[in-house]
């Protein structure tokens, strides 16, 4: 079995240090990389609106609209207060640096915390959201929509391993095909009435009449549609952090992309709006119906079948390209998860493994580790978009508040021309999006959203823990005040089973690095003692033989006996313990023998000052 | 966690090598221990004649004792025929040395492998045996049987494992109860009509009423009855293969131990058949009746409501002296088990593991084999005694045969006084047990002895497979013709990734143990390069520092690499790679660290000539 053609095979011939600098984005390209998570919102967003205010009765379907207005301002608020740090952060801002450059460490932490959570729940939301429109189309898949999503953020894993550029080609042309087929449908629905063409009233299947249910429209219901609603916002900050990945001038390309995907968003967004308000859409999620959870069908299933008269062709078409272009929103967390996780493990907030670059010049470590807690958090919510959406908008609104503030402070400290209109526009940012994360907390917090908000100190409280080893370490690494003591007396044992040519290397090892040689044999059978001795005498030249019992028949306790009786023999004595290690031809082979050097070695490792050492023996 | 008291709460505190001799048994201790499981065969020798003969219609009953009484001719045949066994071998014979000393290597091995897999039958037989006793009190638990075999195999395994002596005073009360028990009912059951106590009629439940099916009695029926009621005899070889466990006179404890034992069964087991046929009880098996499987009532049960006139409360007490007479009888098999396999082993024909005693003095890994294959036989056969039943009896007979056989030849070498008696009664025993071991593989080999005639060869082929490889490894580890080379050039290549405190007990040993010693560095990150050389100014002393270019950021490839180019330096070359180890304070900090020491060692491990040593730095 070759693994490294395996490998090749699966994640791609390694790549130079010196291609990095080549994986770097044209607009067109970058684009469907960092806009899909934004765009591929308008999956979910106008029905996380409807799934809480349709709780009311179907009366409060007129909220919609309003509604969604309230969210684009939001959006628009946000999004020119990004074009701001996409310009002062060429290097690629990201809210973690923003946070930690302009309102310290631990505010910085708190974003990164914040936004690692972000991501995870990106991937897990937009994968379970895509799997919904595919079980809205085969409604007989429906019982299998947490392999489906497992399957998927496996994949996603798989491709991202291989490496960035490969995916901005892979992933551009659904990207592009989903805006498409979006905006038509969009222009249908609004415009085709216009032109004489109709679309149909929606009907709710025979089997699912909703009670009437009519409450009062409460000033809390309005405040919950419009929380859940903004999760259409989430992804609007993926620009920012990948500043560095657009070909320069980054800063300008960054903040055209993103005005440019803010536009798509809005307009696509608004539409699904409008269409479910004027043609009487319903959706109750897996709360209400008939089927429950894995029958609930999405609200693009239902817009398709409005605008387009049931027609299965229109239908599948805009399902699978909101599916697609739903995981490739995952991707987005897969190019940033990594890349934030590798700048907090070089500031020593993570393991310093997720700051190596594979072999295929991406994150692994960090790529795999995504794909990890993602996959127990779509486990434990059963794959339902629905469980999970109130969870989604606490990281993304802490990680805005933040990164807005952190704006403020830099201009007020940079005083640059044009300052006072920059704080007044990251400013409003800030004020907007804390607000909203208020009402997140408050009104999503009963619904899910706690969990986030326990999980996010825990983060930062392992963020710490983390630094405050490495430092322990470093600090007791330093060369700083070390002096170079005396060479200690050194004295090599070996362990004997019996006199045979497979212990001949290991003695001959032992006499090469030390002068103070002992051969070790533990005494397990008596009645062979004496053949030993004798076989020593003939074959052990002038090392001397040390015989120790062994009551119990027991090897390691008198072999680790010995060895701490031999290091009080002298002041600082090093001690090598040679174990002779047979190697077998066949694998079965090996259970044919005691392999006591891993125990040997196990048991002697918790001892200051003993090296063990495998000389091996091959028998073939 | 304290591992070592675990250990000793569970198997006891270990023994030492000269409390060995202690652990030897009176009779009144070896009678339970090695009579258990010829007298536990009295559960289930009567099911399966029925079993076998009732497929022809119930009119067959009147064959029960018949049958019987030609099985318990045989069975004193082999009793007397194994008394002289135990005569001749007084340190203990066994099939395995008896068949090896006087008819050849080969006949041994085919003796130690028929002998091996009946004992791993005799666990799952009589352990199958005893849950359809308990799950014909407890009806509903008969859905668990699998679940309950197994929890009475690890049960018996904990308790062997602990040491041989307190299994003997822990299962001697139970025997003894079963034998009172099981003769009580016996003697009501046969003469209680002689003193006005007269058992009931058998009554079918009412569902369970067998179709009419009469078939002619042929010669084939009554054979496999027969061959199927010989699972009375297996156990009888016990004694002879423990005769050290015995204490002295040895021979004669054991072969006083053998006739009272084969008396009790004969009684037992013939009272039984009487009782059935007299009373008319009809047992199916899985095959039969309504419930299958798992429902089938023991015949042992059916005795007791005939015995006893239904009542629960002796029924009971049957049924679990029973059942737990058979969990002492598998004890058998993991007395005998260990104690061959060791013997193999120290022939070398097994892995030399399980020649050594434990440190309770038992044949621990022996223990633990035989409980592993008796469990995957158990769930193999759905815990179903009348589906492993005809596996049973083949491993025994083929023992039977060759003991008698090898005793054969054993007196015509020896022609000691009164030697042509002795070849008779041998001769007699060893004619009688081969036809009806031609009988069982003819009759019952389409009803799953094949299998075991199937593994019994691959158990051979196995024997002598290890027994080869030890071959072949004593022929290269003799040290005749052995000359003593000159000592090779050795080379110390220490990996370093930096120059800080952690690193210098590494450099430390490297001077210490060789003096062409070099620092070796993998050039991951170069940028860091330039400063890592400064710091070797200052500290390296007059070590050589070797960078290597790793352009694909991958540090063992670049290490194999150089290893490989510093052997070819010179003629046996010996190459020792010392690799700085980080030792953590607490085990997750582990996760923080690259752990390179491992992949090194595995990547190097198949380099001859080179000798992999991590010297560890404590962090705390």
């Amino acid at each position: 079995m070759n693994w490294s053609a395996v490998r090749r095979l699966i994640f791609g011939s390694p790549l130079m240090t010196e291609q990095l600098e080549h994986q770097r984005l044209p607009k067109i390209l970058a684009l469907p990389i960092f806009a899909s998570d934004a765009l591929s919102s308008t999956a979910y967003a106008t029905q996380a609106i409807l799934f809480n205010i349709l709780v009311a009765g179907t009366h409060t379907l007129h909220l919609t609209v309003p509604i969604s207005l309230a969210i684009v301002v939001l959006l628009w608020i946000v999004v020119i207060s990004y074009t701001q740090t996409v310009h002062a952060y060429p290097q690629g801002g990201g809210t973690y640096i923003v946070s930690r450059e302009n309102l310290g460490i631990n505010w910085g932490l708190l974003a990164a915390a914040a936004i690692l959570t972000d991501y995870v729940l990106t991937v897990a939301v937009s994968i379970t959201s895509g799997v919904q429109q595919i079980t809205s189309f085969f409604t007989n898949l429906a019982p299998y929509q947490t392999e489906l999503a497992l399957a998927a953020i496996w994949f996603l894993t798989l491709a991202n391993l291989r490496g960035a550029r490969e995916s901005g080609l892979l992933f551009a042309i659904p990207t592009y095909f989903f805006v498409i087929v979006l905006l038509t449908t969009v222009a249908v629905g609004v415009f085709g009435p216009l032109v004489g063409y109709h679309p149909k009233q929606y009907q709710p299947p025979p089997g699912e009449q909703i009670a009437p249910m009519i409450h009062a429209v409460s000033l809390g219901l309005i405040l919950r549609a419009f929380a859940s609603g903004c999760a259409a916002m989430t992804g609007i900050e993926a620009v920012a952090d990948g500043v560095q990945a657009f070909r320069s001038p980054e800063s300008r390309n960054a903040a055209q992309t993103l005005v440019l995907m803010g536009a798509i968003l809005s307009t696509i967004f608004l539409g699904i709006s409008y269409i479910v308000q004027h043609y009487g859409i319903i959706y109750l999620g897996h709360g209400g119906g008939h089927g429950g959870d894995a029958h609930a069908e999405s609200v693009i299933s239902m817009v398709a079948r409005v605008v387009f008269h049931d027609n299965p062709i229109f239908r599948a078409v805009i399902l699978f390209a909101t599916a697609i272009i739903l995981v490739l929103a995952a991707n987005t967390a897969y190019a940033d998860f990594p890349r934030l996780s590798s700048i907090l493990a070089r500031h020593g907030y993570m393991p310093r493994q997720l700051s190596n670059l594979g072999d295929r010049l991406v994150f692994s470590n960090g790529i795999i580790l995504l794909a990890v807690f993602t996959s127990i958090l779509v486990v434990l919510f059963g794959a339902s978009v629905d469980r999970l959406i109130p969870l989604y908008a606490v990281g993304v609104f802490t990680a805005f508040t933040l990164s807005q503030s952190g704006m403020v402070r830099f201009w007020l400290k940079q005083k640059a021309p044009g300052w006072q209109w920059k704080v007044l526009i990251n400013g409003v940012g800030a004020a907007a999006t804390g607000v909203v994360l208020l009402v997140i907390i408050i009104e999503k917090g009963p619904h899910g959203a706690w969990l986030v908000v326990v999980v996010i100190p825990i983060i930062m409280w392992m963020f710490t823990q983390v630094k405050r080893h490495y430092e322990k370490v470093r600090a007791r690494l330093t060369l700083i005040g070390y002096h170079p003591e005396q060479i200690p007396p050194h004295t090599v044992l070996v362990l004997i089973s019996g006199v045979h040519r497979g212990v001949i290397p290991a003695l001959e090892y032992a006499r090469e690095i030390a002068k103070d040689c002992r051969a070790v044999h533990i005494e397990i059978n008596p009645t062979e003692t004496q053949r030993l001795k004798d076989l020593w005498e003939q074959w052990g030249g002038d090392l001397p033989l040390v015989i120790i019992e062994s009551p119990y028949r027991s090897l390691i306790g008198p072999v680790v006996e010995y060895v701490k009786q031999a290091q009080a023999e002298h002041v600082r004595h090093l001690i090598t313990v040679v174990v002779p290690e047979f190697v077998v031809t066949h694998w079965w082979e090996r259970a044919l023998h005691y392999n006591a050097a891993f125990m040997i070695k196990l048991a002697l490792g918790n001892i200051r000052g003993v090296v063990v050492t495998n000389v091996r023996y091959w028998l073939d």
